[in-house]
């Protein structure tokens, strides 16, 4: 089940010889398996030149691999007293940045290594280019994800409540072959789309309302993560026309100029001077784009204060919105994955302006 | 927004003067509000005699209160530059059990602190004692899932699917009017009851089946959690209905001797010594119950490892197991509330065996 070639890559470039892994999305990245250890330690040693060891609670089950030493224990074992036989107390121990305080501290107050760095960045970077195996699932979890926003309009109706409508994302994302989300659905009417982060509630759904689906979801373990702005029963007021434009173009415009080597700052200052240029450059409140893969949101982001350039392999979110509070909300997301010449939007569902009867 | 009242039970039993706490459910507890910052910065700091700080990132909205001092910040903040000003660098600091590292290296490497240690029991230990409010919002959310279960068993049907039962539960819970899920709902047919862990997959239920759902909700941010396994069609096999019989009994023996002051692990030892007695010992692989409230498992458990004592106020499951691999698995859980004089279950729904049709 070990990624080696992944395994390798993290270690090529990590500033630590060792590397302790508890992420279970980190996890899955190198083992194909997802562990769910809830509040219990699980955790994946990795160190050149020695073989993997997964560190797991024996109410779990791992498959089998040749590969990685696999080392049980029970809930009555001091974590600690595994962890000494395997970690080497005079180098430094890079661990997950997730990982809880709960084993940090009393690794730290037990000397386990010569020090305790943040080590996910080796992971991280690598997690951020896709390799095709992945980018085939991620081309297919956002293939799912334009086919279902085809069907979410149609749960849109005379006195529906956002709650109601996202009760209903699930079975039709199962019913296309997803797991399940890669997060909780977003729906919001009207006003409610002002805020980037609001959850379904009891509010009805009102002719004129626009009507906003920020959804994903997960398909072999890869997410996917669109948001269209539709408009209910008539088109938009003469501003949410002009705000929604805005938002297309800048979302459009950024998308055309990504190509490996463009730092990212400068992709989301094209889409923010795009929206300043038309008057609302102060409601456009968040970042252009965030990384994505086997998390909605992994290290990495397109924003003002990322210097740092493209490469072929990675996949964000372009993102644009424009959140006015108490009068409207408009954004229009679609994932891009960076290809060796330039780029290839994973979403194909349109960007047009489309009133739900 | 502040429940002062539990604050100052957490300030009074708390070895450190100050506590960080950035655990999204102990800052539910302590403010009534969930915040869902995500990899972003969010933090409680409290204090005996100074007003508590919440600093929150400006993406996000807290409601605004005077016992509380707010301090919001943006993304190109360095959070331990906000963080300096209000913790006291002479003194220790208490930090939640889950505290990520990407925040606790940075601030042990730059010496916020005198000491960093784990400082989340106080709040666990209040946390597991509820008061009044909490209390009947837990009923209230064992009320639902009891509700839940009795339509439950109407998914069942030829052909169907664990996932596809699974897929409906949610619909349920929402129109008796849960929030969500407190957990991933467990459903399990034949065999794969035996997995105490398992995930609904494809599998097709099938005559003579044992049908397990281990499912719990959310009311007010309270969960529930409950088991019950019922048979699909025609009753259990002899062997089946004999291991049915002793986790039944198990649980109502174990519950039977709640009160203020027994020790837990006397609990779970009177539900495995019946279960062993039975001759199944070792087919009960994991401790009889968790704590619950605002999560799902929260601090505390009954299994032979705990010698503290139960207080009135604690909430807990019973949930004795029976797991034969790749044969037979059976589990009846049951929340409980351990009362002044005795307990009350928190679950009406029977422990009968109920067949499917």
């Amino acid at each position: 089940m070990l990624k080696k070639e992944r395994m390798n890559r993290i270690l090529s470039i990590a500033p630590q010889k060792q590397l302790l892994i508890t992420d279970p999305c980190a996890l899955f990245y190198l083992l194909g398996e997802w562990f769910y250890p809830g509040e219990r330690f699980l955790g994946l040693i990795i160190h050149e030149n020695e073989k993997p060891v997964l560190i797991i609670n024996s109410l779990f089950h791992a498959g089998e691999d040749d590969q990685i030493e696999m080392v049980y224990y029970s809930d009555t074992d001091r974590i600690n007293e595994i962890l000494k036989k395997y970690i080497h107390e005079d180098e430094a121990l890079g661990v997950d940045k997730i990982m809880p305080a709960r084993f940090l501290i009393p690794m730290i107050k037990e000397k386990l290594a010569s020090s305790f760095e943040l080590g996910s960045e080796a992971v991280d970077f690598t997690r951020a280019v896709k390799d095709e195996e992945e980018i085939a699932l991620m081309r297919k979890s956002s293939e799912i994800n334009d086919q279902a926003m085809a069907q979410f309009k149609g749960l849109i109706h005379e006195g529906v409540t956002e709650k109601e409508a996202a009760s209903k994302i699930m079975d039709i994302y199962l019913s296309l072959g997803a797991e399940g989300f890669s997060f909780e659905p977003i729906v919001a009417f009207g006003k409610n789309a002002a805020d980037p982060h609001h959850m379904p509630d009891d509010t009805v759904v009102k002719e004129g309302d626009a009507v906003l689906f920020d959804v994903g979801c997960r398909y072999h373990g890869y997410c996917s993560d669109m948001t269209r702005t539709f408009f209910y029963k008539k088109g938009p007021s003469k501003e949410a026309e002009n705000v929604y434009n805005l938002v297309r173009r800048a979302n459009e415009e950024a998308e055309k100029m990504l190509k490996p080597g463009i730092p990212f700052c400068e992709v989301d200052k094209k889409a923010r001077d795009i929206i300043t240029a038309g008057g609302y450059g102060e409601y456009f409140t968040h970042r252009l784009g965030h990384f994505i893969g086997v998390e909605d949101h992994e290290y990495g982001d397109v924003s003002l204060a990322n210097t740092r350039k493209s490469e072929a392999g990675n996949i964000h979110s372009i993102e644009p919105g424009i959140y006015c509070p108490e009068v409207l909300g408009c954004r229009i997301e679609d994932l891009v994955l960076i290809t060796e010449d330039g780029y290839e939007v994973l979403n194909k569902y349109p960007h047009d302006i489309e009133i739900i009867d």
